[in-house]
């Protein structure tokens, strides 16, 4: 099996619901639509349309229900990588404020809000009252997520249970209920449904955690952006806590005076270059590991079919892709 | 009768929505609760929770359901609110930005988006389906009046029409879906929804003009805000929209410098004295009071009642009131 075989034997239904992202966000103003479109045509993976569609098929698969889940949950991706960005914005922007800059933030801020919106009226057209229960609750704990990720940065006493709070709410929630939705509406059964909603919370945590060790030693070409833009943000990973519970007091106090000072001080490619070779990254992939397994561990619960072994491929993938 | 009558008469029901408003925000997230707090003492005037229980009165008055239409209603203008301060703070501090002036903003953000997930999870105990539709795209027209606004600010060729346009999604659907709303989860008869629908749109509008003229009219010191602050920040009102059209060429092109400057140039105290001096003031107040006799014909169709009185009153009240 290939990653490409999943998409290729789910190919009709995604394309579909890439048509209905497109004819979701179209508006006549002109300049939400431009950003609108900006951010779906950068894409990504589709994953939580992918897990929403693969989860439909352990009860009765109707695209028709699937579509506005799917189409919801990345639309709801989409809003809060919006809304990330004119934080990053105003990170990396600081002090050298245009009113471009700025008019860009303010548009960034209703595109997330109008895509949310959008997001509503999809889910506005779904019966099943949990649904509109589930989705809300995440939208709270998503959002707290963000709050979260904006105090603990730079923050350099971080636990390992605040990180994985903090990816809980970021990533893994969303995965997690894009998996129960999907089983949800096509009304898979309750042992189903929750095995699903295990499934995507710790194949959601598992990737967080590698996206964060990629963030630290993959290939900038590959990767799309700078190695260490998390670091560089004042995003404080478990590779770098660990370095700061573990490492040398020398190591240690590199990172801290780094962050204490906000990024202004230290050497930054030398600190990436320290954590990339601490015990923090294979301690990061093996936690990351773990969560793997009790995501499969879930899987067990369900009828072994295609879908099934799609869901346990795309689990080992994104522990072991390199990208 | 007086406005404090109508709210007597609703006082028990109100103090529950009040109660519910601060248990739904609360949070262990202490900035969080910070900024929310702060915005729901803000208070105002609670407008949409007496329009939801007035409304719920033509139907079969059930508080446990109209309590979260008006939560969640009031909760969503709550969340604009704090959403147009990231604007207006960008704004006014423009240039002189502080660190801590671009996390607030940041928190105002979040605490707009946690605002209104909470709203959500008011609208999530609501079974009706019409409430999620009407709710999701009312949110739309919502953000779209929002950006409107943006890209008006400053606009010195505005028609009547897009600024009844803007005015509508800014304040008038709100207000519209929240008679409506309480009527169509109180069982009310489908005409006697429309009516409300129709009253709560033609008042918002109303309101709104109103408003638009005390903020040039107005006594500082009961408006709470300085008169005129309106064209301070770039919002132009129909008075100016008038004058614009009909003023003198030297009025006309005072007002117009001043805008095409975005503010930098031009008296400002000089032309909100034209201005308020000007034919705009009557004209805006005249169409104020036809949508308001729009809104009263839209109560005839409903039952002569209390509620009913007290929906005409309080239209009455918006339109002549002096703050």
């Amino acid at each position: 099996m290939l990653l490409t075989d999943i998409y290729q034997s789910l190919k009709k239904d995604l394309k579909q619901i890439e048509y209905r992202l497109a004819e979701t966000i179209h508006t006549d103003e002109k300049e939400l639509l431009h950003s609108s479109r900006h951010l779906l045509d950068a894409g990504g993976k589709r994953m939580r349309p992918l897990f929403v569609l693969l989860a439909g098929h352990f009860g009765e698969y109707r695209l028709s229900e699937l579509e506005k889940v799917a189409v919801a949950l990345e639309l709801i991706h989409m809003a809060t990588l919006v809304h990330d960005d004119v934080i990053d914005d105003a990170e990396t922007r600081r002090g050298r404020k245009t009113v471009k800059a700025e008019w860009d933030n303010q548009v960034a801020m209703y595109t997330g809000d109008f895509i949310f919106a959008r997001a509503l009226t999809e889910v506005a057209g779904l019966s099943d009252p949990r649904v509109h229960q589930i989705l809300a609750k995440a939208l709270v704990f998503l959002v707290r997520g963000e709050i979260d990720q904006i105090h603990d940065l730079y923050q350099p006493d971080q636990s390992l249970r605040r990180y994985l709070h903090r990816i809980k709410r970021k990533t893994a929630l969303l995965m997690a209920i894009s998996c129960q939705l999907g089983g949800i509406v096509s009304g898979a059964s309750e042992s189903a449904v929750r095995a699903l909603y295990q499934y995507g919370y710790s194949v959601g945590m598992a990737f967080q955690m590698t996206d964060d060790v990629l963030d630290l030693t993959g290939d900038e070409k590959v990767l799309g952006k700078p190695a260490g833009s998390d670091l560089l943000q004042g995003n404080v990973t478990l590779p770098v806590i660990h370095t700061l519970e573990n490492g040398t007091p020398v190591e240690q106090q590199m990172i801290r005076s780094y962050l204490e000072s906000r990024g202004t001080e230290g050497d930054l490619p030398q600190i990436l270059k320290m954590v990339c070779q601490s015990e923090g990254i294979p301690y990061t992939l093996a936690l990351s590991k773990r969560y793997l397994n009790r995501a499969l561990t879930a899987l067990e619960k369900l009828p072994d079919t295609y879908e099934r072994e799609s869901l346990r491929f795309i689990g080992e993938f994104i522990v072991t892709r390199s990208f």
